[in-house]
């Protein structure tokens, strides 16, 4: 099997040529660092040894053992306990929390780096501190000072650990129909109710396990204005900060699910002893928003999550076609089958979308820094603007190719992708989860459309199309062939989805229901032409620095990384923009028994 | 979970509409049966019966018992072995077999119907009679008629079964180096060597195995011009029939897969205790074109396990979209999932990918029944050359939309969807076996271009093409919407089809390589473009039935399918055709080391 490596030459190439790091870099939180570009770099290179040296040996234990249930607790899969250990006394997973609680303080463009990594050398494991970071997040930005320091130090240091409670069995999609119960009692709140899908909701790794839960306050209003966030501990905290009783909460199953076989996703069940001890975290009510605030660092790390096992998935599949003697070359000898012109397809699309995938999520990292930091209230909120506009692409986009990524990963292998020792097919069944939580795609393309393109009649959209109108010009100006042919390409992807984005404005107006119907192409047009988009940024970066004497092979590599996108697989926006704009009453108005 | 029910209304509309039925009921082999389409879709109607009543019920117990290696002998998941016995005893996989060796004489068309329903039961179980059939077809073909009496009977009633051996560890897509050993003895030959990913290899399930193998005779010239091929039984048969000793042959392991755990794939041992007695079938060296003979119908077997499990997949995730309430409609009441357009989407996407599967396999199946059987050699050599085309096209764009369309199914249920019990993760773990086993789909579009396309200078290719063309003329000539938007976009299909044959012509021969590299993409093309051009004859057929009267509400679905797939599906077909004209020497050219 291959080993992982941290795809850092590509993570510097778009830090150095497809950002204004200064744009990061020159923030108030961030300006006492002195940070550079190589700074960056070195720390993700750490990272990179941790994900490859500590993770990444541990995958297959966790996709063969996986967590079990034993007796009434969940065992983990061996070695997570330790490696959870490490990497929460390492701050990896606390990379961009505040230095007052223990975190390290650093931007979120190197945690979005970096979450790629985790989940790369192990996806299954990677959840448990991703969940407990987005946890942390959420007690950062709404809970009281005096919740905050009971309870984030020691979920960002690996003692404790943290998940989110959302999901009922009636309301999945749909929080609006959240039954679970909170009774005030003094201070608190006595919690009781059953909340499904709960990752990593129960286990024996960490001291203790730190629960937000959202629930409804008796006597609050029906819907999502009625509902509030709790945090609700495994153990219950003394006021010395040791622990106490064990709270009214238990797990009652784990899933037997396609994948993710070591994230043991438990049925967890509040309150049958009376209730369980709950704290409101913000205001009464306002518990969906407190939870939206922390959706967009959720979906992105979803999205990378994608790419992650997609470059899993590609060096495996590089590893093998190297290795694999089959068929003769065009030459006539054998041929390991890299030498196939059809498994050079394969290899090319696999990875000419991670790194446009790659580049996407990390040239939008900066926004979520820029948003959260930046003393200019309107440079921050037109940043978190695109922020908002940008994470349900990036979450769906690279989610959907990336099955197709790691689809290919099987296919390279022939026969041997279909036998899970080769260590591919856990790659393909982990990924499809993806597509389905925090949010289902459909979820991204809807709210993408909806809330975010028809939220500001398209400004935010249409700004961005003018970006990559900028590109388009640059690209006429360059004299290579390559560039000439992507000027070409480019020029009708850029004009297909300023069409079908005043298509969908429209509907929005006229016919939202076919609006809806849109919305899944329309999506997937916005992700390949925006991939395109810095693909065709990296073909010029790339050939201006080869042509200024830079002997960096990775140059080279990008050159016919870009063109091979541009060429083969951005054609597919054209398709998707023909959906777009087909979409009328047909279907919708059509009866039900027509199935 | 949803019932399967077989989709006989489909399977009729195509019957009945896209193809000329009299071109099989007239063939003298089926001349005597005075045959109609009603007698076709009553002999479907009991498949259907079986399919839903016998086989179906165990899929679950195939899934998750699996077929397993205990101490050293194969048990097979329960009910398999008397599911078998019973399938063989019905003769419901000897449906296109010879009646003079227990066969029922009926034609292709209707054993590729039936084919889709065994699949869309239990795809892991269908393999077994599917094997069996395609072993005894081998035998029937090329064997000698002594061995044809002692083995056909047996090996169609379901008393025996039958494996095909061809791959070795060294030799997966390219047979050319095989080295199992033949060496002669008196009439027979001892037979040594390793095979692998043999599909039912070894089993308690039936009294003896019929295991068909590759070997190469001492001293046979190098290279595929030196396999034969053989009849090695478990059991050697006496003169009499009956059963005499264990012949030297064992099965080491099994193998441990993604899917299909119903069926063993094992590692077969031949010869380790002085070689294995075997029967030469057909010429010494003749082997492969022994096999090649049987491949056709093989692979579109494969073509219709693709389309079965899709079939299946779409039924559970409609019957899961009717019954799941989750957010409002657009009225704003509870709605069940199917009221939401992105669900309908994803339906109709499922649907409509499914029902140009069907049309297509089953327009293209009559083509075997009249090459086979047509008294006109030349009528009968040009129904081969259509089907040598399309089979490629067929196997390898129906199981790579089958990928698409069991996502989707998946995707539909949401959260649900990935937890095994549900039922439609294992359709999507069965299903990734058909894009690789049977040639790879990156092998099937080699063979399209390269023996296919290039075979003829493009003569079959254009010859379908000038079909299509005439539908589209018939689109211009409706006076429906419908058609004449499909009219449009058809017309666009048709040409890039045109055009990159033309394409691919001229590069096989001045760069072959960039052919090769092409062919995937193109065979794609030539998929949605053939959809496409079978639901523009479905929406001719249906309106022209529905403006005569006919109530029948199958055609009102037809238009909406119909529809859905030219508007939604076949725009795809214009990124396809990019890429095939994108296809040059950039990637062909650049050094293994920039991957």
């Amino acid at each position: 099997m291959a080993t992982y490596n941290a795809p850092l030459a590509d993570i510097e190439f778009v830090i150095k040529n497809l950002i204004r790091f200064e744009d990061v870099a020159s923030l108030p939180a961030f300006v006492d660092y002195e940070m550079d570009q190589d700074f960056v770099v070195s720390v993700l290179e750490e990272a990179g040894k941790f994900a490859s040296g500590v993770i990444a040996p541990n995958r297959e234990n966790g996709d063969r053992i996986g967590s079990q249930m034993v007796d009434g607790k969940v065992v983990l899969a061996p070695n997570y306990t330790e490696n959870f250990k490490q990497m929460g006394e390492a701050g990896w997973y606390s990379i961009s929390m505040p230095v007052e609680y223990g975190g390290q303080g650093l931007p979120e463009l190197i945690n979005t780096c970096a979450n790629e990594m985790w989940t790369a050398a192990d996806m299954a494991f990677s959840l448990w501190p991703l969940l407990s970071a987005g946890a942390a997040l959420a007690i950062e930005a709404h809970a009281s000072e005096e919740l905050k320091n009971t309870y984030l130090p020691n979920m960002l240091n690996g003692v404790w650990s943290g998940t989110m409670n959302l999901t009922e069995p009636q309301s999945g999609s749909d929080l609006a129909t959240i039954k679970t119960k909170a009774v005030p009692e003094g201070d608190a709140y006595r919690i009781s109710g059953q909340k499904i899908y709960i990752t990593y909701g129960d286990h024996e790794g960490t001291e203790n396990v730190i629960h937000l839960v959202l629930a409804r306050i008796e006597g609050a209003p029906e819907g999502t204005g009625g509902i509030s966030l709790f945090i609700v501990p495994k153990f219950l905290v003394n006021a010395d900060g040791t622990l106490g009783e064990r709270n009214d909460l238990h797990c009652v199953s784990i899933e037997h699910k396609m994948g993710i076989h070591g994230s043991p996703t438990c049925v967890m069940q509040y309150g049958d002893n009376g209730g369980a001890l709950g704290y409101l975290v913000g205001q009464e009510n306002r518990g969906l928003m407190a939870m939206f605030t922390m959706m967009n660092e959720a979906r992105l790390k979803v999205g990378l999550q994608g790419l992650g096992i997609s470059e899993a998935a590609y060096q495996q599949a590089l590893y093998y076609a190297k290795e694999r003697v089959q068929g003769k070359s065009a030459e006539g000898g054998k041929a390991a089958i890299i030498k196939h012109p059809d498994v050079k397809r394969m290899l090319m699309t696999m990875k000419s979308l991670n790194e446009a995938a790659r580049a996407l999520a990390i040239v939008e990292s900066i926004g979520i820094d820029i948003a959260n930091h930046h003393t200019d209230k309107e440079v921050a909120s037109k940043a978190q603007k695109r922020v908002d506009l940008m994470i349900p692409i990036i979450k769906a986009w690279i989610t959907e190719i990336g099955q197709e990524v790691t689809s290919l990963g099987v296919q390279i292998h022939g026969g041997m992708g279909y036998i899970e020792e080769t260590g591919v097919a856990p790659l393909y069944r982990d990924m499809r989860i993806t597509a389905i939580y925090e949010g289902t795609n459909g979820i991204q393309a809807a709210d993408l459309v909806g809330r975010k393109v028809g939220g500001d009649a398209g400004e935010t959209m249409f700004s961005i199309i003018a970006e990559m109108e900028a590109t388009h010009v640059a690209l006429a100006e360059s004299d290579s062939l390559a560039a000439k042919k992507a000027h070409e390409i480019m020029g009708h992807a850029i004009g297909g989805l300023k069409f079908t984005t005043q298509t969908v404005l429209e509907k929005l107006k006229d016919a939202p229901q076919q609006a809806l119907l849109a919305s899944f192409p329309y999506l997937m047009q916005c992700g390949y032409v925006m991939g395109g988009w810095h693909m065709a940024r990296s073909l010029l970066a790339a050939e201006s620095l080869l042509a200024a004497g830079d002997s960096n092979p990775a140059l080279q590599a990008k050159v016919h990384s870009a063109r091979f996108y541009i060429e083969h697989v951005l054609p597919r926006a054209h398709g998707l923009a023909n959906s777009v704009v087909n979409s009328d009453d047909d279907i919708l108005t059509m009866a039900d028994e027509m199935f």
